[in-house]
């Protein structure tokens, strides 16, 4: 892949996850590029000019391919980061709760 | 309009819009190739082993990125394509119900 | 105005559906009725500290059975009201399109 | 119309939630019997043939509060019946984990 593309997104400083398993994050790299290709593909389609039904079909199947790795994500994430706060005690615990709440019910709809 | 480069990905033959305002267009291209970066920027943050969290919100941010592109395409959807099947007669019309409804209860979540 | 027990929910001043076919009007009274019990039941599920995964999952059958409802809703309103006002000229068709973009792209998740 | 016990929802064998604080429980209730009460307000949006946008808002509204209750019920089970099990051990854990998944994945949309 080309590195020397435009640059994107400036991320906040980093906090890193508790524990990445290395296939789950193989196979999530595998899919967001992907997701990638998905979307260049869909901006093909804007191109030509494409029926609006196939585009919002093409859409939402992006849409269920994020989800796909959300779901990954948040798995490694309950595996990993939530129970290690969980086991570290009541304070980190209820930070925790709040953090999952806000990601379930606020962030994936 | 003239093919001088040709795309490289098959798609299934290509059904057309019946109409496609440029702003639209233009503005949907423009929001696609940030959706792409988006996109770059989350498989930097999977090698990164950014903290989960972090991802998760991430990719919900890409996810209200591609609903607002679904939302001008079926604007468009409606005030072009789904308008003439209507104004067509009620065979069309009723074929263009059926359309709208899958694409708005299946696809769209 | 008001039914005898229980205040609920006071109505604004009542638009009319342009058409409503009496099996769908009376398939939706049905499925209403249901959906009340299955409400019902959860207030027991919940007096009875039932296990919390089965009543997450009861809560997420209940709004399955309201988006079928939501469904044919919107299969009507397209079949009747959208259709009239698509039909009836420029400026009642544009209203529609702003109307419809909002039901389903704020209202529909 | 105002049935006194219908026999509604028959539920299996019950599982009991490891801890239900009252105030939640409480809470729960009381929202749960204003659904209710939103609920029937929607069959008599019906009955009076009621233009069909109200009734897709109203529709939305009742959602919006079915996953009120579903966000403070889910918050619990984190905290109580989530939070045991990951403490409990791997094994528990993981079983945790896999019901967790599926409820915010599958169930909660």
């Amino acid at each position: 892949m080309n590195g020397e593309s435009t640059p994107e997104v400036v991320e906040p400083p980093a906090r890193k996850a508790m524990g990445c398993e290395p296939e789950i994050k193989e196979s999530n790299l595998k899919r967001l590029r992907r997701i990638e290709g998905q979307v260049r593909g869909l901006q093909r389609m804007i191109e030509d000019e494409r029926y609006c039904a196939d585009v919002l079909t093409q859409i939402s199947s992006v849409q269920e391919a994020l989800r796909a790795v959300s779901r990954e994500i948040m798995r490694n994430h309950l595996k990993h980061c939530a129970t290690s706060a969980i086991r570290a005690g009541a304070g980190e615990a209820e930070t925790m709760y709040d953090e999952l709440i806000e990601l379930i019910y606020k962030h994936n709809r």
